[in-house]
Order: structure tokens, then C-alpha cells, then sequence
């Protein structure tokens, strides 16, 4: 505790009406002990640094001119909302960030009512305060009241086409609305696309220093006691904004550049439009990333997302890793076989770093696309290229890859393209949370006709997959991997590719046959040494494949055994459900046999530790073992046994 | 054929290739023929009429300035494309268009080299586009060749976020790559949005007479032997553009507006660009959706689709209705329940003819909302009016929703908000074949926690399921209809709120039942009654919800019977699905249970009647008195006795 910075100011800050009671300065000084503060807290629990530093003056200007709850402030993506957390009554649990029944590091509803509309994947803030604005419009009614509608959107998150929907609507429609344009020139990595480089020439074209001078002429009007001094404040505003032309024609008034760290130029500018909105407002304020820790403004990525780390020095703390982490055996893989084939080509939605394709970036720089977030035309785009004759693969979180599911159905698998889907973060993820899980991508792609669906049950595997993929140039292909360290396995010298349908048997047993699809493999093996010890020696294999299903293999399990247990990373309706459906169509429960699915629980799974989820979703080594004990029916004697 | 229009000139044309020997003032007269030719086609074969109509210059124009199949044309959604196919080699099977065994609607790679990416959804051409100029610039190679890439879409599909995913994409690569947007004032139903009030004001802003002028002056200069020519050329079609700076900021060139009839502004304009296009070309073409034909230009739809017609009164031959259709009783329904309560409101994505909104938008103006192609903002925007305390029903194809998916699983389904998804076009849904078939919602929805999934297995259950949604206020929910006529049921007076996760059982017998979810119930009862006749007597349930699933009614259903059978609408991974995981989790199957999933084939079904499409499914009454005596192992010993 000795270490926590000094806050005099913050210390009298309960919730956000307390800022009502400050003056303009002593808002700037808030603004400095809130951003030590957001410092201290991400250094013990690690996280999103970089984007609340940059956003530290906004938070306070926002909180301070607006009325939350009744106002509703939509952070998107919300990985910017430690600041606004210390704020609004989470100050005492900051530093249970993203830590098991601790804070999330997303915005989220169930959190507080601060949070009316929760985030974690960008771009949906835009349509989420046009609903509230509806709502406000229509009578609805909803916990805190309905009063302005306001979504703080960064420059790379406006690049997706949801944004755009967004704005599209909104403007057309008229409501009074509020959009904040934080501009740091900063996505994930730096941002990419026209519309960036539009933002850029409109950063150019205006100096601070006008708008500077104009905030000053806005402060002596305000607080607009008559409609005259209100007319000559919009005024004055109109007459310093520069450009923006793009936003005016799209129904929007634009206001800017603001400098997004000035507290008197933004106080100006959000109380006038409070007091004069009439329809679609879009603020662009600059902000610069990772702004007030030199740690982080150093940083290339501006301090993204960081481990927990020394304040003074910035160094973060790491845990040594004994294994390779599966997105870094993806990444190298799928260069060696880029060196090997000129026609391989690699598509990321604003995730190079994320992904690993930063190094095949580095490596093949005019082979490998950024698109932005954009995760529809990656898709679509990655699959022109294959009917162009490339061999690209696409990038993707499994969370990520549900908004380019359409596009995965109707422009790939429909038209059996070969474009190959690298799936990262399959599974439960940690600290990011339920909004980050890769849970359902098995159960969307392994019911498209003509798709291959891989899962790696380790980072050798992993290799294969990459090598399997390339070579496959028919069909459309996926292949998921979990987040994190593989199991330290031993590496092939280069990937081979697998018999398409083929899975493998681990080690031969009888009775019990588990049948694993992913990454539990080690636990499935941990729980065969559990229940050797018990007498039972269960027949452990890697079906490698949910799509196409090796058929041979599970029906001679099925006959084989007394019971089958499949279990994937994944929802219901996945590998499981595809293995229920062969045994359904050959009649193999006819004569009966003891047939389970091992599948993720109904339910959303709060950020824990993986190992922590994991337990929570029933799907560690002991649960395995327990499973097969339910299945042989021998647990009930078993505990019988232990009672007696 | 006496009543086929003369067409001495398209006679001529086996493939696009011959259109290089005719003049200017040929083709003129040859998009004339091709225009009555598509007229007469659609007459006999009904389908998508007024796009068509609205390109007939273009196509004649692309065709004539560019190498197809070398340069890639690529028509969004590509309902536009009958004249397309008639000057590509398809014009002896025009007649059979969405018939069974006949030429797809829309465009299609399987079908014809000139189709190079096929389409059905909207927006996804210039991504595609984008793919295969990068191939081409990287060395690809594809069937023709790869020489230009040419995306033609509509005002109404560049509405929707993808489209401006690709623009920002691509104006940022700066490849030379040719989007002409064809703007026709009219998607499926008027545009709406800013984009659309933006491109109007670029068409009142240019009287096409400069440019008409300018074409002349490019005519004189063409065919650019010199390089002063091709200078004087750009130049002067950049002194008569007027405005695109929206597309000029997302760097494009921006050229227009052109009269999209008048095929010597578009030849000039078209030969200009591909003789001096050095990065992305945007040309703002203007038409007229049903150009040239008069009950098509005054229809209030302008010919969008239709069912055969009389050419000569334009009548359209629709065969007699027995009874409602599901759309029109959703939608009856949907207005009663509002009547009731204000907070019901509904949003559609520029279908409010197709789901049948229109009705509502007609009652209720204001709770209405029409958001143009983008179901991503659709379903956001109703999670935030839902959020603010309306009641949202958001009403899409399923099909569509595939669009918003990740915005159904992130910012409703974890967020628990009780929008409310009417899912229309759910299973096979005939003519528009596979890139519209309903078949993967209720896999990606029955796996998502908290949510409530229904399928209506007639329509006046379909009434209570709208009645259930308007009532359910505490989780998400879904129902699913399928395309088409009721079956003619009696019609309750107003609905019913239905228990949630409770089914009905519709008749009771022994050894077999049958659990149906969705519109194969009627199939199911005719297949009983042929079952009766072999002395077998089937259980017939009605699930009604895939989510949460009857466990009662399910469990007592496999105690009860020797077989037990699921049967949707849907892909595997779906209802049967979920079934099969709660009989594996109660140990149902240990002790042998004739379990049998009919899900729709692993296959994409080509376009047919939807009965004869349900046929190559192998889910009609015949094949689930098969799967019966399959299951029983009576099958192989009727057959014996019928050769005995």
C-alpha cells in the first residue's frame, strides 16, 4: 500500500456526481491523480494500460459535465475503462482487474450501472447509443433514467464496417446523439486503412491552437444563461472546426480537432454540445496513447496490454515460459511453409501481433495484409485471393471469427474456396474473459458442407496443421489452437501434412475409450494415470479432425468399448454433436453404449485463470476421470466403497 | 417460342468475345435486344426483374470494353446478372433459371467461367475484387487469367458495412481495381441511411448534359494512340466529375455521375479507365431499376421480383394461396401484440417487404426501423433500445442473421438483453437455392446461454411464439418460420404466451416417436398415417423450443419408446444436437435407445421447388417412414416380403 500514489482529490470521489462540486483546475489535478492511479492499479493486476492513460482527461471531462447513469457513456471495446472504473464506485476492487470474482477489464452491465452497455469486441458502441436514444425518444425506461447517449469510439475500431452502419443510421435518422472520435492513431497496432489517413490529414490540417482560443471564448459564455450567448457559442465552434466533410456527409455535425489531454478545451466543447445537440454530434478528439507514463509512450504498441510491472522502471514481470506459445509455433510454421510456396498469402483483421503474422509481416512484407478491423472483408477478401490462385490463410480469433461468419459460410464454404482459417484463442482464454472465448467456432464451421476442421492437441500438432492446411487446396480449412504455452512436446523439424479425416490412437485400452478433439489431450492423459491406479485402463485418442470425421476410427471405439467419451473446448453442437450424428446414422446406440460429450456448460464463463475456468467448466483431468467413473457406473460403488 | 422478341443482333453473340466486332451504335441496338430477350426470359421463368433491366447497358458496355472471363466482373448480390448470362454463353438456358436443374439466379462460380465470385448475399463484391487484383499483382493464376477486377454494386449494398470495409481497404492499397456503383436509387425496398441522401445530392449536383459532352470529346480522343491523348483524356472527365469526395477521401477516384443508359457516356468513360486507371476507380453510374420495361418502371418495387408474367400487360400469374403465409402472420401478429404495448418495436435490415414489417411500419412509423443492409448495426441497435426498456423485435432471415452473429452472441447473448430475433426463411427455401437457405441458425443459436429458441411447426404456433417473445422480458429469445404458405391450420384469435421449454405431444402411440421441431410436422403426420397402415403407431411431438429443452417430455419420450427420432429444418449441430447431448448426459443411451437425428444433408442443395429441394434432403414423409423402419429394423424385412 506504501506505494500507491498520493490522491487528495480522488480520495473525495465516491461516484460521479462528487466532480460536480470541483472547479475547471481542480478537474486538471483529478485528471493527474487518476492517471497515477490507473498506473499503480494496472502495475499490480497487469492489463490494458496503454488506451485509459489516453483517455484519462476525456473520462473526467465526460463524468464531470455529464449525468451518468441517467446519461449513458458507452466506452467501445471498454478497454479503456479503468479510469472510468476509479471513478464510478470501483475505485476499492480496481485491483482485482481481470483476477477470478474481480473486476472485468471490459465495461460490463452487471458490473454497475455506470456501464449501460458492455463492451469487450470493437465497434458496437455507435449502435448501442443510438439505441438508448431510441429508447429515450420512445419512452422506454431502464435502471438510472434515459437522458444523452454518448459512445467514445477510437480511430481503429470507426475502420469497421459496423461503425459505419452505425453512423450510416444515425444520421439518416436525426436523434441527438453524441460521438466522441478518440483519435490516437493507435488500434491494436498502428491503424490501417483510408479512413485513417483521413482522420491524419484532419489532425494536420487544424492546429490545437485555434481550438484553444475558441474553448477560452466558450468558457466566458458559458453556461449559456441566454439563447443569445448560446447561438454565438455554436458559432464560435463552427468557425474553428476544420474538415471533417466526410462525417458532415454522413448527417453528422463535426467538431474538431480537440486536443483530448487540454481539460479546458474539452470541458468548453462537451458542456456546449450538452447544451445545444440537436441531432448527430461527432467530437474528434486527438489523444495520444499510453499519454503520462513515459514507460508506455516509449512502447511500440503505447502499452497496449501489459503484464504486471514495476511503476518506477516500467519493467513488466513475466512468468518464464517452459513451452513455445501455440500463436508463436503458428506464426513460424506458416513462414517456413511461406518459404517453400510463393503463393501463400496471410490476412489479419488489425491483430498482426496478436496473431504472430507480425513476423510473417517482417519476413514477406507485400504477402501478408493488415486489413483493419474488418473482419467481414478479411474473409471475403482472403477469398478472392484463393479464387485468384493464392493460398491464403486467414488469422483469426475464434471470438473475433464470428463477425465474418457469413462471409465464412457464403463467400468460402459455399463456393469451396480454399482459404485456411488459423483460429487462435480456441477455448477458454483467462483474464479477458466470456466476451473473448473461443467456444462455439467448432460448432459453426463443422456443419458447413465441404469444410475441414482441425484442432491441435499440441504445438508438434500445431505444425502438422499449419503443413495440412497449405497442402489443402480443394476445400476450405480451419484449424484451432488454444491461447497460451503448449505442453513442451517435442518439435518436428517440419510440418507433414496429416491424412485429411485421419485422427490417431494415443494409447490402446479398453472398456473406456476418450476421444479428445483439442487441447485436453494432456488432461485426458492425466486422467488415464489417475484411473490406471483405480484398474481401469481407458483407450486415449486424438480425433485430430471434427470435419471430416474419421469414421473408421470412432466406429471400431464405439464396438470396442463399453463406453465413448468425446470432449472438445467448445459449446454443444460441436465435434460431440458431429460424432452423436455418425453414431446416430449407424445405429450405434441401438444395442447401447455408454456415449458422453464432454462439451463447455451453458453458460458464460467469468475470467478466471484458464486452469480456473477450466475447473469451473468441469473440464480438468478430475473431471475426465470422474466422467468415465459416471459412465462405467462404477463411481457410485466407488464412493459406496469409501463409506464402507 | 413465336412470342420471343427478334434479335438479329444477339444472335450473334455466343460469348462476350463477339461484342469486340460490333460499332458503338450496335451496341446500343444489341442492349435493346438483350433487354427484350430478358423480358421475355423472366416472363416464363419469374425471379428478380427490375435489376436486371436497370444494367442491361452496363453489361453490354463491360462486355464490350473489357477481356471477360480475363478481367474479373464481378455483380454484387448478382441478382442483376440475367442480361450477364445471356451474353455469356448461358442464353440457351435462360428459360430455366431457378428452376430445378436449370441456372442459378444468381451468379455462380460452378456454373460459368464469366462468373469468377458468386454472390446472393449483398456487399461482397468489392472485397472479393480487392482478392483477386492482389492475386493478380502477386502472381495468382486462375481459370482465364487474371487481367482486371470489377465489382459492380448497387447504392442499396454499399449501404451495409462491409462494402466500406473493403473501400477503406482497398483505397488504402491503392491497387488499380474498378468498383462502379450502380445507383439506382432503390435497394430492395428505397435506401435508406446518409450514404444514400449523399449520393442523391452528388446526382442532383451534376446535370448529365457535361457529362454527356465530356463522352463525346473522350469518343473523338479514343483510342488513346498517344500519351497527350490519354492526358487530355483524364483530364477531361475530371472536369466534369462533380463532387465524390466521400469516395475521394477513402482514396478513390471518384467519376460521375454517368447516365447509366446512355451507352456512349459509358463506353467512353469505361475505355478511359481501363486505357489510364493507375489505382481504385470509383464510377457513379445512374439507372433506373426496371429501365425499359413499363409495369416494371411503375411497380412501387420497380420489378425487384416477381412470378411469371404476361409481357404484354405485365400481369403476374400467381398461383391461387390456400393459406396465409408465415410472413404475413408473423407480421399480423407482431402489429396485434404492439397494438397492445407501446414498447414493442421492430427493426429490419432493408427488408420490411420481406419479413412483412411494412405492415407495421405502415401502423406504427415511428417504432419501425428500416437500417438499410446492415444487420450488424440492426441487431446492436435493438440490443440498446432492449437496454433502454423497449421491446426489440428484430426481424431477419435466417440466412441474413449469419451477418450479425457475433453482434447476437456478444452484445445480446452475454448480455442476456431480451431482443427478440423473428427468424424468417428458416430450412429450404426453393428458388433462391443455397446461398439462401435457413440452414444454420438454430445450430449457432441453441448454443448460446440464456437464450430461448423456438420453431413454429405451423402458423397459428407461430402466433403463440410471437405472443412468447413480446412476453419474455428477462433473456433473448428466437423464433424461426419457414418460407411460404401455412398449412392451413385454424387460427387462434390472439396468442397465447407458450410455457417456456415445454413441448406438446400432437398424438400418442408405442415403440416409436417421432420429436419434430419446427415445419416438418405436417410431414411427420403423413408419415404416420402410412406407418398406421404397416401397423406400426408412431408418437408425434412437437418440440417447440431447442432451447431449453423439454427434459420431461424428452426423457420420458426415449423411457417410453424402443426409437426415438429428431427431426429439423437445419443443419446437424442444431435441435437433434442438443437432444442427443441431454440423453448422453442422462445415460440414456448405456442401455440402447434407437436414436436417429434427420438434419439436413452435408451438402449445399442446388435451387428446385422447396419440396423437390426437401426430397433431395430426404425429409419428407417417405424418408421419415424409412428412418422409422430403419430404426425398428422392420425395413429390410418388408422389403423381403415384398419380393416374396
Amino acid at each position: 500500500m506504501s506505494d500507491r500514489p498520493a490522491t487528495p482529490l480522488l480520495d473525495r470521489v465516491s461516484e460521479p456526481a462528487d466532480l460536480k462540486a470541483f472547479t475547471d483546475p481542480e478537474l486538471t489535478r483529478l485528471a493527474s491523480e487518476l492517471r497515477a492511479e490507473t498506473i499503480s492499479a494496472v502495475s499490480v493486476t497487469g492489463g490494458h494500460l496503454g488506451a485509459g492513460l489516453g483517455v484519462v482527461e476525456l473520462t473526467v471531462a465526460l463524468h464531470a459535465v455529464f449525468d451518468t447513469p441517467r446519461d449513458k457513456l458507452i466506452w467501445d471495446v471498454g478497454h479503456q475503462c479503468y479510469p472510468h472504473k476509479i471513478l464510478t464506485g470501483r475505485r476499492e476492487r480496481i485491483r482485482t482487474l481481470r483476477s477470478g470474482g474481480g473486476l472485468s477489464g471490459f465495461t460490463k452491465r452487471a458490473e454497475s450501472v455506470y456501464d449501460p452497455f458492455g463492451a469487450a469486441h470493437s465497434s458496437t458502441s455507435i449502435s448501442a447509443a443510438l439505441g438508448f436514444a431510441t429508447a429515450r425518444d420512445l419512452g422506454g425506461t431502464c435502471e438510472g433514467g434515459l437522458g444523452d447517449a454518448i459512445a467514445v469510439i477510437g480511430d481503429g475500431a470507426i475502420s469497421a464496417g459496423m461503425a459505419y452502419e452505425a453512423l450510416n443510421n444515425a444520421g439518416h435518422m436525426g436523434r441527438r446523439l453524441i460521438v466522441i472520435l478518440n483519435d490516437n492513431e493507435m488500434s491494436i497496432a498502428p491503424p490501417v486503412g483510408a479512413m485513417s489517413a483521413y482522420l491524419s490529414r484532419l489532425y494536420a490540417g487544424a492546429p490545437f491552437q485555434e481550438m484553444k482560443s475558441a474553448a477560452k471564448g466558450l468558457t466566458q459564455l458559458l453556461p449559456f444563461p441566454f439563447q443569445e450567448g448560446a447561438r454565438r457559442a455554436k458559432e464560435l465552434l463552427k468557425s474553428v472546426t476544420v474538415g471533417g466533410t466526410l462525417f458532415e456527409e454522413l448527417g453528422f455535425s463535426y467538431i474538431g480537432p480537440v486536443d483530448g489531454h487540454d481539460m479546458e478545451q474539452l470541458l468548453a466543447v462537451l458542456r456546449t454540445v450538452k447544451a445545444r445537440a440537436d441531432g448527430p454530434v461527432l467530437i474528434h478528439a486527438i489523444t495520444q496513447k499510453g499519454k503520462g507514463y513515459a514507460p508506455a509512450e516509449r512502447a511500440r504498441d503505447r502499452g497496449h496490454a501489459t503484464a504486471k510491472f514495476d511503476v518506477l522502471t516500467g519493467e513488466q514481470k513475466k512468468s518464464p515460459s517452459n513451452a513455445p506459445s501455440f500463436t508463436s509455433v503458428f506464426a513460424k510454421s506458416l513462414v517456413r511453409e511461406a518459404e517453400a510456396d510463393g503463393k501463400i498469402v496471410a490476412v489479419t483483421a488489425a491483430m498482426p501481433d496478436g496473431t504472430g503474422l507480425n513476423l510473417f509481416a517482417e519476413r514477406f512484407p507485400r504477402r501478408c495484409f493488415d486489413v483493419g478491423i474488418a473482419e467481414q472483408h478479411a474473409v471475403t477478401f482472403a477469398a478472392g485471393m484463393a479464387a485468384g490462385g493464392l493460398k491464403p490463410f486467414c488469422a483469426i480469433y475464434s471470438t473475433f471469427l464470428q463477425r465474418g461468419y457469413d462471409q465464412v459460410v457464403h463467400d468460402v464454404a459455399i463456393q469451396r474456396l480454399p482459404v485456411r482459417f488459423a483460429i487462435d484463442r480456441a477455448g477458454l482464454v483467462g483474464a479477458d474473459g466470456p466476451t473473448h472465448a473461443g467456444a462455439f467456432d467448432v460448432a459453426f464451421l463443422a456443419n458447413l458442407p465441404g469444410f475441414v476442421v482441425m484442432a491441435a492437441a499440441d504445438e508438434a500438432e500445431l505444425v502438422h496443421m499449419v503443413a495440412t492446411a497449405a497442402a489443402l487446396d480443394d476445400r476450405p480449412s480451419a484449424f484451432r489452437f488454444p491461447r497460451g504455452e503448449g505442453s513442451g512436446v517435442e518439435m518436428p523439424e517440419r510440418g507433414q501434412p496429416l491424412e485429411i479425416g485421419r485422427g490417431r490412437v494415443i494409447t490402446e485400452g479398453s472398456r473406456v475409450a476418450i476421444l479428445s478433439f483439442g487441447a485436453r489431450l494432456p488432461e485426458c492423459l492425466a486422467a488415464r494415470e489417475a484411473l490406471l491406479a483405480r484398474g481401469i485402463s481407458p483407450t486415449i485418442a486424438d480425433a485430430r479432425f471434427a470435419k471430416p470425421l474419421d469414421r473408421e476410427l470412432i466406429l471400431r471405439l464405439a464396438r470396442e468399448h463399453e463406453a465413448l467419451i468425446t470432449i472438445e473446448e467448445g459449446a454443444a453442437g460441436g465435434f460431440g454433436a458431429q460424432v452423436a450424428q455418425l453414431l446416430a446414422d449407424e445405429g450405434v446406440f441401438d444395442a447401447g453404449l455408454k456415449f458422453r460429450m464432454m462439451v463447455l456448460p451453458d453458460t458464460f464463463i467469468d475470467q478466471d485463470s484458464p486452469a480456473a475456468m477450466y475447473a469451473a467448466a468441469a473440464m480438468q483431468a478430475p473431471d475426465i476421470e470422474a466422467k468415465v467413473l459416471e459412465a462405467l457406473g462404477v463411481a457410485r460403488i466407488t464412493a459406496r466403497r469409501g463409506l464402507a
